[in-house]
């Protein structure tokens, strides 16, 4: 299907229209970050890691995030707990697995919850490389980079928005996960949810730079544009290229 | 007793010059802006949840905050070990009930603490109405909202200053909890202390507000204006109402 | 041997233009704002305290920084675990001892791996009064304050940047922990990579305080100045002096 600049607004608008709560369980070092991206969204973040707490926030929110950075035994924990009641409930679960490539794991852990209903794996090009045998068909890939990349149904796309700040200012990458859930929680067509926030994401990304003097003012400013953004900057910057060859093998 | 702004800035001035120490056991999403909204105020926190450590932090501060979110049973049971020093050494303690409304684990514990001498309790209206009933004469209630409305001895009082920025940055909520800390640590008449925390929190949102082009950047401005805040910027935009009927019944 | 402007700046050229990579032991409070600060150096940082992933983590990285704020018993582990790989790898290793003078489990943990090889310690006065006895030949040590004081090989050194914003925003010491790890990650001698640090820090600092409205505004526009800081900037601004007495015994 052709998604066009308007459809992908509207999820951008559902979201902010609506409000959704998304549970994320996220490293310590991206939690700051990643609760205001998602408030300037309009998406209410709830971030407890606690083993009692989990079953309880996770039964209340309409999306997961699961994301693997600075993970220990207590968090893996945390993660199964989340994701039976999230796999139940049928919300969309996000997994973003920060770092697999180096740390084998975070690989393992991966690779086995990989099997459960992981609905979006969000994930750079060396994290990709090393779990994409065990992706199944029920799971949307949205690889990232400075081009993002994403396998659809009958389609691949390319987003060829964002900006090199948004890989000097740490949780960026972390932040889009809990955007991803929460798109995915207003608009039942994965596809388009992901394309959404990555185009949004992206565009904001080059607006903020506009505004910032170096990666430390990029970061509120990235935040200001994604409160502050309207349609038509939006239809102005989005670039959403069909790769014809679906099958993922990309030229440059 | 009818406070006058006046007396209110005097607290501030007083945090200022004197400079305090504060614990806080608050949760990790918060920690960090939390710590620079304190530094502004020139409050110095601690942040321990060590067990081995919190005793000896608590031994040495002026004030206590304890924060429930992201509530585990390691951070419950170190609570209990800053509570018992700060009883004994008869400093403030701040309690802000996180989402207690959204969590029988920290309703229960939130009931349980408040036997002891919680001097205040800073919670929006959801928090309260799962708590009232097991708050005692020991605790000055600060319900905090779009106005702050503060039960005090003789008389209800509204704080009709802030900005809904305020509610899209995670931790603003937080680092009051502090704040309050250490106006309670130089004031004893708590009811004072509260007011004068709540009434420069709030024209500080109103003035960082006016300087921000969204969330991002109004939460830097919001550390710059409590930082470089005046008596006379104070007194143009504070907004404090008495209420007659002190029940708590409010219009509108 | 006498430094000169040059011989400091190439060293963060080289840190620039190499790309390094350090593990990061910190406290909670801080890991956000290091993280950001050490990306603008082109240092890249992991952080996880996870037992499982630190010896991997830190046998990938080219220097490594042990933090003591926020300290509880399985971080003391950990910080072993890390140190175990660091020493047999000889990759650079910096202590910051923060509150060591306030906690006794942290002064007596501090002791204790000072017998190992730390390569850098740097301290502020109070912090370095408790552990000075303790400090061997192998350890640089870095006092920091108004003015920087480092203890070299043949000579002392001060170095008169900075602006007091530094001591008004959360991490921004514990931030320097991991730009001077990753300074030793590229330069062998470490008298040379120190200076480095705390002049490219100190000089930063002044330059972001001058487009700052206050702390709040100050520390993105620090981030800023350290990605953006150019040869003729720094050369301008540096303040490095020779203490022709080299016991350490400052006048004023």
């Amino acid at each position: 299907m052709a998604y066009k600049t308007e459809d992908l607004w509207q999820v951008f608008e559902t979201v902010r229209e609506r409000g959704v709560r998304v549970h994320c369980l996220t490293n310590s070092v991206a939690q700051n970050f990643t609760a205001n991206v998602m408030l300037a969204c309009n998406i209410v973040p709830s971030m407890t890691s606690s083993h009692d707490e989990i079953p309880i926030f996770t039964a209340g929110v309409d999306g997961l995030l699961i994301n693997l950075g600075t993970l220990d035994g207590k968090r893996r924990h945390g993660i199964r707990l989340a994701l039976d009641v999230a796999v139940e409930r049928s919300i969309p679960v996000v997994l973003d697995p920060v770092k697999v490539d180096r740390s084998s794991i975070r690989l393992e852990f991966a690779q086995d919850i990989l099997k459960q209903n992981i609905s979006i794996l969000k994930a750079n090009s060396a994290e990709l490389d090393s779990l994409k045998l065990c992706v199944g068909a029920q799971t949307l890939v949205a690889r990232t980079g400075v081009e993002d990349f994403v396998l659809g149904k009958d389609e691949a796309w390319l987003v060829r928005n964002g900006h090199p700040f948004m890989d000097k200012v740490t949780a960026v990458g972390c932040a889009l996960g809990g955007v991803l859930a929460g798109f995915a929680a207003v608009e039942p067509d994965k596809e388009l949810a992901v394309l959404a926030g990555l185009a949004i994401y992206g565009v904001c990304g080059e607006l903020a730079a506009a505004n910032a003097n170096g990666p430390g003012s990029f970061a509120p400013a990235f935040i200001d544009s994604i409160y502050g953004l309207n349609a038509d900057q939006f239809g102005q910057h989005v670039k959403l290229d069909i790769i014809k060859n679906k099958s993922g093998e990309l030229a440059g």
